[in-house]
C-alpha cells in the first residue's frame, strides 16, 4: 500500500477541527496529555504503542512522570499525512 | 527516606567512568539507546518503566521508532543525585 501524500496546512487545519487539542507545529501534529501519575501515563503509552505498531506508524513522543507529549508526522512524506490524522484519532480513542 | 543530595560535577564525572556512554549535560545524565526496531525499543522502555516505578524515580525520556533518549535528574535536588546513577546502572542492566 503506497504511503499517503503530504497534506497542505489548509487540509490539516480542516481535519484538526474534528480532533481535540491537536495543533500543527513544525511539520507535525502535536498534543500534550496529562494523567494522574506515571502508572496512568504509562498505561496510555502502552495502548498507543500497540496501536502504532499495528499501523506500522510510530509517534515521536516523550514522557516525564505524568505527562506525555506526542508529535505525529510521516517521515516518508516529510510532513503530515492522513496516516497521522488516523493515528491521532485512534490515540484520542484510547482515553 | 530523605532524597539524596545533589552531586557536584566532579562527583558525577567520577561516577560516570563506571557507566557506559552516559554523559552529563544540562543538569542531567543522558544516554541514547538504539535498537533493531520499535518492538525492541518498546521492550526496553517497558523494562525501564517497571524499574523506575519501583524506585519511584522516573526518567525524562523520548522515543522515535528504534531510538530511546533518556535523561535522568532529581527534581527535588535540582540536579543529579545518587538516585540517578542507581537508575542509570539498572537501566544498563536491562540491556
Amino acid at each position: 500500500m503506497p504511503r499517503p501524500s503530504r497534506l497542505t496546512d489548509e487540509e490539516i487545519g480542516a481535519a484538526l477541527k474534528d480532533l481535540s487539542d491537536w495543533t500543527l507545529k513544525d511539520g507535525s501534529i502535536q498534543k500534550i496529555f496529562r494523567f494522574a501519575d506515571f502508572i496512568a501515563a504509562w498505561g496510555f503509552m502502552s495502548r498507543v504503542a500497540l496501536i502504532a505498531q499495528a499501523m506500522d506508524h510510530h509517534p515521536d513522543w516523550s514522557n516525564v512522570y505524568n505527562t506525555v507529549q506526542i508529535k505525529l508526522s510521516t517521515h516518508d512524506a516529510s510532513g503530515v499525512t492522513r496516516l497521522d490524522l488516523d493515528l491521532a484519532r485512534k490515540i484520542d480513542g484510547t482515553l
